[in-house]
């Protein structure tokens, strides 16, 4: 009898032969070449076939009657039992459609902003000033990796640890950040009220589902951060987008009753939301029963001289919900980011996270990055990085005033990594532009990603932190002689006609 | 002027004396100790007042101008702009009532089970005989930690990295397991289809939300796993339990579309989904449309000689998400588990993780777990685990026979980490048991915990894996004392009566 095995295969595939028989007689009794009800050959027969000691085919005999795919009768042999459903008969899956629920379809509409695919570019390498990017030079990689290493073998004895950690994350970085935004930002809060969650996205997704019911509209900024949105509308909110301008966001009275703001550094803007607004809207809050959650996200790396507190901090009634990060100051890899959250929302907030992990992750970067700020190397590092992003700042300023003044309208900031330029020109003139300056080899993040309202101006964010003042300098010469080129080329073109 | 400022206090918390200057000032504002329209001194009065330099001071009323807080008119002075909100005038944060959203008070209502407290013993150390510990002798503490730094050391040069990496997690290692689940458990994952997540409870509430509409009822076993009602019932549905003996759970033509299962070994029973049933499971699928999640959280750590092959390996049409942890071969701090989704649940996996975290989380472990699974660590590591959980398991079982064979029918099982064992007597008799036991020193994790229906046979859950042959031993033995004592004291009562 010969079943004409793919043996030889099999064999590539396992590391034992008795496990490469198994899977291939299993395969083919799956696959229904050895039908129900067919004879296996006694193990003699086996034995000499696949060349294996009478043992190991027992072996294997045993693991198929043990799933139940033979059964063996003394003295009688080895039948296949298995019967091949009809269903089962299909050659490979079959493309399914699984329905998904309310949410999951809601989940699914959302989608995260692609990155951008920049054509290949005349020069070479390309010059991308797109934001999120992290230069590594400021960060103080040999004392962060002593940290971690560090942990790593103290980690050793707790690996096997009997105590569940707390759902909220590791006790000694909640107190940390506690202190830390104490010393540094003016708030109060209690190490009890901060929560750490894998970067400040799952904070502000989970906020969402525990404040917002299917329907309900949320005021966002124009132009606004778009995880926002998604975190929103996965919810089952709506978004209202409101209008931002040189203070920040326009309060008004609304009758929502969640607002999303960027106070310390808007985003994408870099606005600075004016004191009197501050006012405005924690008494909007407090009148309407409204509750604010609050994203500083970049506002720790600040140039400027003056300290800008958080909106939390004037908040005497708990209607703010904080939210930062580690992720921008540190490294992106370290997803870390935290919120500091009115009381009556700890426990709730517990009951959240715990559905989706009731032991916190990254135990170890969360470990060491307590460490790292206790030891003062945190703050230490963010007064280098304001240093060294402080000089890149000016320079790219001074520079993009220089050559590109005439193009954009650089805002000046004094906090984060990127600027904000509005264009000067016409909607077709940028997009012509654009595509112009990608083709001499520089890029940036566009503006129009972060726009809700149709009215907003044309402006782009420029990433600056991650390059070196001759990149930045020359992938302003690129832009200026991209527009340069332009401009010849439609002078020469008005001549024609 | 006098304001009495708390500067002394300030002082102590910040570390420049110009910033506890401004601290302590803009705390007085936002008090109203300086109300609006007050003047503050001139900086050569502050500079004597509290012995700062005046630049310091102009520093200082810089920074209280430039937030607002106070205005300045040449050669007239500084005053306080800053108005007392009635709202702001409360003394501390006002306890307040944040109304949840529905899915927050569903969230809010689950509660993880929490850690048992036992009393204090009467012999000491407590031997606890819990669930979800791990002993750390069985893992190669050294040559992961080798593997982590290499990964940390190589971490620095990606870590400014430009490329966003998959929200489904790091590349390599998602294609270590689909080799990792062909070569061992016989499903034929493509690495597209695998996606990473934080533990296996974040993929099971992401499944659950893709799935399950509010008021959808969920078939799961009883006893089972509770993580997966929380899951299910914060997504809104309801839990239908269905009996389990001891070939698995007892398959029927059931009308919901979605069923959780832990059929390589149920938990907590240890029961392994028969092959008929296992036929019976995918054909109701089929039939029905219906899809089946299968957690296999331990039987990886199998020590009889058979490889229990997974449900998913039976899978031809797609139904059925396959759950795998590393949280318990490797260890509980490792929050690294996974899925293998269908192909139509890849994208809306895609978007859903993307809300909670764009960017995946943990990469320096991800990156680690890869290397050491691609280095045949991980299965070097599964061999040795089997090799003394087997030993531990074959020795508790014995001594469980011999001495409380009595009291406890204990399951064979060739799997995990933990046995079954049905309590021979009466609910009254167990939960005096179970306090007397407690009082001997010896504690386990009652399986009343993983009960649904009410007439479901009461039972233990012994975890044995973190314990030495000696602490199992002494552990029975004081269960065995604890019946006896309990035993004479009742003979006595009996008699005396």
């Amino acid at each position: 009898m010969d079943f004409g095995l793919p043996f030889a295969s099999y064999l590539q595939e396992y590391r034992y032969k008795y496990l490469a028989l198994f899977h291939a007689l299993r395969a083919a009794i799956l696959e229904g070449t050895i039908p129900h009800g067919a004879k296996l050959p006694s193990t003699r027969e086996m034995s000499n076939l696949y060349q294996l000691s009478r043992g190991s085919v027992n072996q294997v005999y045993d693991m198929l009657l043990a799933e139940g795919y033979v059964t063996a009768a003394v003295g009688s042999g080895t039948y296949v039992t298995y019967e091949l459903q009809e269903t089962q008969a299909a050659d490979a899956e079959i493309p399914l459609e699984i329905e998904l629920s309310t949410w999951g379809r809601r989940a699914a509409q959302g989608r995260a902003l692609p990155r951008e695919h920049w054509p290949e570019p005349m020069k070479q390498p390309f010059i991308s000033l797109e934001m999120g990017r992290m230069v590594s030079e400021a960060f103080p990689t040999d004392t962060w990796n002593h940290v971690l290493y560090q942990e790593i073998r103290q980690f050793e004895s707790v690996r096997g640890d009997v105590e569940s950690p707390d759902t909220l994350g590791h006790g000694p970085l909640r107190e940390a950040i506690a202190l830390h935004l104490r010393r540094m930002r003016g708030i109060q809060a209690d190490p009890k009220q901060v929560v750490i969650c894998n970067g400040s996205m799952q904070a502000i997704a989970l906020l969402a589902q525990l404040l917002i019911d299917p329907g309900d509209a949320v005021i966002v900024e124009n132009p606004g951060y778009m995880g926002m949105k998604r975190a929103i509308e996965a919810a089952g909110g709506r978004v209202t987008p409101n209008a931002v301008d040189e203070h920040g966001i326009l309060v008004q009275d609304w009758e929502e009753k969640l607002v999303f703001v960027t106070p310390s550094r808007q985003f994408p803007t870099g606005a600075v939301l004016s004191l009197e607004r501050r006012q405005q809207l924690l008494a909007w809050a407090s009148r309407r029963n409204g509750v604010i959650i609050e994203d500083d996200y970049d506002s720790e790396i600040r140039y400027g001289g003056r300290p800008i507190e958080p909106l939390k901090s004037l908040d005497l009634e708990g209607r703010v919900v904080y939210v930062g990060t580690f992720s921008k100051t540190m490294y992106p890899g370290l997803r870390i980011g935290y919120a500091v959250l009115p009381t009556c929302l700890v426990e709730p907030m517990r009951r959240a996270k715990e559905i989706y992990e009731p032991s916190p992750i990254s135990m170890m970067e969360q470990r060491a990055l307590a460490a790292f700020i206790q030891n003062g190397h945190y703050e230490r590092h963010l007064r280098r990085m304001r240093r060294v992003y402080s000089r890149k700042y000016a320079f790219f300023y001074r520079m993009m005033q220089e050559h590109v003044g005439h193009l954009f309208n650089v805002l000046p900031c004094d906090a984060g990594m990127h600027v904000y330029a509005s264009w000067r020109g016409t909607a077709d003139d940028y997009a012509a532009f654009r595509s112009a300056a990608a083709a001499h080899g520089v890029g940036w993040t566009d503006g129009g990603r972060y726009i809700y309202l149709p009215d907003t101006p044309i402006a782009a964010c420029f990433g600056f932190a991650h390059l070196h003042e001759e990149e930045l300098l020359q992938g302003i010469l690129r832009m200026k002689t991209a527009w340069e080129d332009r401009h010849t080329y439609l002078r020469s073109r008005a001549m024609k006609n």
